[in-house]
């Protein structure tokens, strides 16, 4: 009888390491959820990273680590990433979608709680279980706070969710859905709020403690790798670029490292080009990058407040730097317009998951050419059913079933 | 360059046979949409299903269907599905995650449209991209309607839901999220306005056309046996068991008949016993097994929309008797219960997705017993985002962050 998932593989990992200065390393525990206290200073904080005995990697991992149903989730990759001690929802897996032209659509939607959230959550609540802690707490607006929620309650955890009034009316209802306490604060008080509960609870925080710039939780990023891994063994080769909507970079970042340790181990001999794609309404990481150091910026209206952050991290940086990627300012008109692109081709994504494709089609062909040939990802991060303005439209207008010329302009307007 | 999607391996399908008198059968094309012609009365309602050359299916082809991370979706399984003219969005291959005790979760809200019907939906619509139809027609209060306008869409055709007034709030935005034309109307003129638009714009009729029972499309329930496919490689063995949410008994149909086949196929030598599990307001399945004869029932209030109907199918009752199941009425009470234990368990399902764990916690230790041994599995069909009370309890009620007293408060009532 199989009644129980395998046993995950153990995990490689062996220590954290400086994002400031590589040669500042760290044991990996206790997780360092604060960043890197060697090297950031009050206007700069640089996070960590998690190192690996690369070299005990099976020479076959790759190859066969998709050849069978089971394991499904991070356990497939566990070698690769910090030890799973929470369990698992079968986070990640999630398709690679066609659309014309070589163009794919990676569609987050699909993992357990429908956000790529669930890749990094599976691996700070899995912090949290190692280090100990009797709960997590978590800043988050939308989709973190849920999928950390629903990690947590699956490991027999608590949670605190430390949000705002602005939550879309179904998104509140998703935080609570798991048994979290959720906490809605003016937002300039959130920050302080979730430091104060880790310190006073022990709760262990997997969201960002630092004001001047994100860093979040070392180990956290390293659950977006997945996403590297499993586009390069479902397309067969590295994409020649990726498009990633963009708030703090921790996707951005997790994903190109995966591609990075893809050429460190031999599998690829190239990392694909990584294009943060952020709200135009704000964009601290295209401002650091313009200003060659981390920048904060004022953020403007936009309905994609997902991805609506006035700090990045350095993080992006690193990524962008290292793949020759940018970082592109995406409008709400231009994610809209990805948004219904999305959905002629059956996929209802968030507003701020569409800024991926957004970040392509505002490229023109010439430079998009530029990144050479193979095909090219975008990265959709969520569901249609977290956005703000859901509910905007009021309900559709009953129509008379006797009026055949009504049921046909209503046919018509479709 | 790997820009597509390989070429969809050829269906086997030979032809359409009747429910109702083995040896009546129909070519392939065109689909029957109405039942069996020639078997069914005013009173009943016999559908058809899909025959196949299992003699031509390769030997190693359940050794090796998973294999490989592409193709996925019902390419997968082509040659043991209807042909799949439409383009697909990687339906089906969703998680088994256990609870406690050999219980395992089929997630079905980990398909493209976050529903099991995500799995008919290719099948039907293709069958209207290979009949030629402009368009497809489908009533709906929820799930089937967005799934038929995700799938026609991508296929670019056009879509009309036919659907009623009390459909809930971000249930309405997502059937119009894909473009489809969506047609509120009193709930009893739903099944003729659907059939004249059908005759009249030729569009493909993709839902119920008959009053007395329900027949559907007869390619329909054949993509709900990748359910049974999956489950079976996944687990390595057959479940004893299999608890199924019903409403029109098309699910539980296409489950069975799937296992049916690896038994027919040498695979397995005997099939799950199945579990309809309806809600206790209707549960036309549980009346009509009662009676001996399909049996229309009157449907009180329940806040399991998905799967509160008034009349069954066959299909439903073919299932039963095969397998040694029986038919579940499980109360709105129930089905809370089961969707809270979902939700500690990190998984939030709308309330009639939790009618299969509902029947399983029904049942006593001694009768579940009597299914023998193995694994059970409860299909999960949905997220708790499609749920009539998504909203009711009001937004949470904000805190003060500087009183430290209402923030520990909150803590401990979550």
């Amino acid at each position: 009888m199989t009644s129980q998932p395998a046993a995950p593989v153990e995990s490689l990992a062996t220590g954290q390491r400086s994002l400031g200065d590589p040669d500042v390393r760290y044991p990996l525990w206790p997780p360092l959820t604060e960043g890197c206290p060697a090297t950031s200073t009050d206007s700069v904080a640089y996070p960590v990273e998690v190192d690996y005995a690369y070299d005990k990697l099976p020479d076959d991992f790759f190859a066969t680590a998709t050849a069978t149903p089971r394991p499904r989730g991070h356990e497939r990759w566990a070698p690769l990433l910090p030890p799973l001690h929470a369990p698992g929802l079968a986070e990640g897996g999630t398709p690679l979608l066609p659309l014309a032209d070589g163009v794919w659509i990676k569609d987050e939607s699909r993992n357990p709680t429908w956000s790529h959230k669930d890749r990094l959550n599976r691996v700070t609540v899995s912090a949290a279980v190692g280090a100990g802690a009797a709960g997590v707490v978590v800043a988050s607006s939308g989709n973190h706070g849920a999928s950390a929620a629903a990690y947590a309650a699956r490991a027999g955890l608590r949670c605190a969710v430390v949000t705002s009034a602005e939550v879309p009316p179904a998104v509140d209802a998703f935080l609570r859905a798991y048994g979290a306490a959720v906490l809605p604060v003016p937002i300039e008080q959130r920050w302080s709020l979730l430091r104060r509960i880790a310190e006073r609870t022990g709760y262990h925080p997997v969201s960002n403690l630092t004001p001047a710039a994100h860093t979040g939780h070392g180990f956290g990023p390293e659950g977006y790798k997945t996403l590297a891994y499993e586009i390069f063994t479902e397309l067969g080769t590295v994409p020649r670029a990726v498009y990633v909507p963009t708030g703090y970079g921790e996707m951005l970042f997790g994903t190109w490292k995966g591609f990075a340790e893809l050429v460190r181990l031999g599998y690829a001999d190239r990392v694909p080009r990584m294009y943060a794609c952020e709200p135009a309404a704000g964009g601290p990481l295209a401002a650091s990058v313009r200003a060659g150091a981390l920048t904060q910026v004022p953020v403007g209206p936009t309905a994609a407040y997902a991805i609506s952050c006035p700090v990045g991290g350095h993080r992006g940086v690193v990524a962008l730097r290292e793949s020759g990627g940018s970082a592109l300012l995406v409008t709400d008109a231009e994610m809209t317009a990805a948004r219904a692109e999305l959905a002629r081709n059956g996929i209802w994504a968030e507003l701020s998951a569409a800024a991926g494709l957004a970040g392509l089609r505002q490229l023109s062909e010439d430079v998009r050419d530029r990144a050479g040939e193979g095909p090219v990802v975008c990265v959709s991060t969520s569901s249609g059913f977290k956005d703000q303005d859901l509910l905007s439209a009021g309900p559709s207008a009953t129509v008379d079933p006797e009026d055949w010329d009504a049921v046909e302009r209503r046919l018509r307007q479709a």
